[in-house]
């Protein structure tokens, strides 16, 4: 494993745009109006330098080449994309209707998948443009579009899953006892950038009461000796994601304390166990939920049990009830089980599985038991 | 002035709510549904720890009290927004559906502004659960919404302002020649944090060619004698925008760039000093362009002349052909004119101005001669 990652060529995004205008067909759409964002990262490579109110469009289609409809002033950054030679790039200017413009690339009837993440604005502008076209979010459509990584893919989020997971040894010897929560988190974020992070998105440290609230980034607690701390971490490493959390304690624990870390690490266990190619998606987060209800913790397990990873740190797919998607070999996504104990503490053990052919594999491989620090 | 601003209470955010709702009325809207963003942090003060896919939505009516749904992870941290006492919060949970929840806060006939930024996700979630409602942009209804800053509000950008002029002050003394663009530009951001902003949004630092595009932010290039430099940098402190541009020139200028230089000072001195109260927003691009124009000038201004700022760095009212906004004391705005030639540089001059009753006031002060840098 070389940490120089393979470059994607403008031949990967023309077939990544091919391929999605094909399930954009295939799902009943005219195609697909990707606005900046990850969508827009991974099929073309284009990222603006700044997210504005200015309409930024890129229309999938199956029955014409890719198109890029960008503000003038954008015009020389969208051409220097990676994907730039498979598409082709029009703009307008201020003052100029970029809905007008938009309409003249789409069919006035059209049915299109649409960013998740385009702005209502942007949504609103084109429904006036185009009354009788419809739309429906790209991840309820082809929620599974970017869900399934090529070799490149994994072997990025291999490369990031490892720069965290040094991250994780290194923060073993830090001091906690004493320290605020915030300083911890300010080491998480440098250990990462050291490990060649472009990007921190969270750096969680939740010390006693605030571990229970698994929202809770990092605050003004001082740690002190006793404390069960969550530490959850992750970012963008050559534009793919890493995402781990272990928990940790200041000195000895408690009998209950080790008894509530050994039930979520035996459901992060079996819900990693679990995973196999045509397994569905709600059946990682009941095997998981399955272990910490009938330990009696059901009700202080209060989210899903896994995300998806790839040019983001959250996306499809979900292990959560009700997503019956089944696991398809390519697949890469969080397991991340956790018991809140409100007012007291949390724990929670998040690894990155990949699933292949012969099942799960982890691309985080820390070691999952309560460490002590000091 | 003192760089320690005076905090929001719970009254402001129940006074912005509630002029915001009757502003809405007043428009013909039934109220107005703001996710995470500029407007949900100027109404309530809640900022999540981070924009997923989780449906987080204020719901500001006439008709009842402001409602902040939120995902049940956030809920503590939405209770503990400054804002959270002048509404009443609900939550939802994993595997609960969010926008059966919201239709429960809405009229089922109902007319809404809705958040520009707000996810086409989330938009096509509700307009799916209450097919009988309708939606328009927040700016597009409520354009001037957080146009007019109140005086803590004003101060606020003030002493942003106030930080980033002196970020221009010292970066004059950097070395230039011999240096690449970034390398610039990582002075500029270390130079913004050093006067107290806590988030730098851009370090444009255009050299020779680079700088005739306008959205160039900063590149590889190394800095030569005899290039003109655009330098347009600014973010946020205290919760308030910063936004300014100079352009200064590595050893003594040409003929050529001294003119081009001196009609965009021109244009911007002449826009600012258009600036009153009554007149309309497009007057102020108009001024500035006829002054380009007249020079032989027109096609290379090739951008609107400004935008407001605020909680965030680009915002209405833009100063835009088209925009019969009139202005507005406690309207705060850049005003940016420029100049690009394709190749060869560009120039650009840029202050945030003060609407006043007599007047403009620019909050950015810094000599707008060409700086001679080293």
């Amino acid at each position: 494993m070389t940490d120089t990652p393979v470059p994607f060529t403008e031949r990967d995004y023309a077939e990544r745009m091919a391929r999605a205008a094909r399930e954009a067909a295939a799902v009943g759409l005219s195609g697909l109006l990707v606005t900046p964002g990850p969508d827009m990262v991974w099929l073309c490579g284009y990222q603006p330098t700044a997210f504005t109110e200015r309409l930024t469009l890129l229309v999938v289609t199956p029955d014409s080449e890719p198109r890029l409809l960008v503000p003038a002033l954008e015009r020389p950054d969208a051409e220097a994309a990676p994907g730039a030679g498979a598409l082709r790039t029009t703009d307008w200017r201020d003052g100029q209707d970029p809905y007008a413009a938009a309409a003249g690339l789409l069919r006035p009837h059209g049915r299109y998948g649409v960013s998740d993440s385009a702005w209502a604005l942007h949504l609103l502008g084109l429904q006036e443009a185009l009354p009788l076209t419809s739309y429906r979010a790209l991840t309820t459509a082809l929620p599974m579009l970017r869900a399934v990584k090529d070799e490149h893919e994994v072997a990025r989020l291999t490369v990031a899953a490892a720069a965290a997971d040094a991250t994780y040894e290194q923060i073993l010897s830090v001091r906690f006892a004493g320290r605020r929560e915030t300083d911890v988190a300010a080491d998480l974020t440098r250990l990462l950038l050291e490990q060649g992070h472009s990007q921190v998105d969270f750096t969680v440290v939740g010390s006693g009461p605030n571990g229970a609230n698994p929202h809770h980034e990092a605050g003004e607690r001082v740690i002190e000796d006793g404390d069960m701390i969550v530490l959850d971490f992750g970012g963008l490493k050559d534009g793919y994601g890493s995402d781990t959390t272990r928990t940790v304690h200041v000195g000895e624990p408690t009998r209950e304390e080790t008894r509530v870390h050994d039930i979520v690490r035996e459901a992060q266990q079996a819900a990693y166990e679990a995973v196999r190619p045509g397994v569905a998606c709600q059946v990682i987060d009941r095997v998981a939920r399955a272990v910490i209800e009938k330990a009696g913790y059901g009700d202080h397990f209060i989210h899903r049990t896994g995300h998806g990873i790839g040019v983001t740190t959250h996306e499809p797919p979900y292990m959560v009830e009700g997503e019956e998607q089944p696991l398809v070999p390519g697949m890469c996504f969080s397991v991340e089980p956790g018991i809140y104990l409100p007012g007291r503490f949390g724990v929670r053990i998040e690894d990155i599985v990949l699933c292949t052919q012969d099942g799960g594999r982890r691309l985080n491989t820390t070691d999952r038991e309560m460490a002590l620090v000091s």
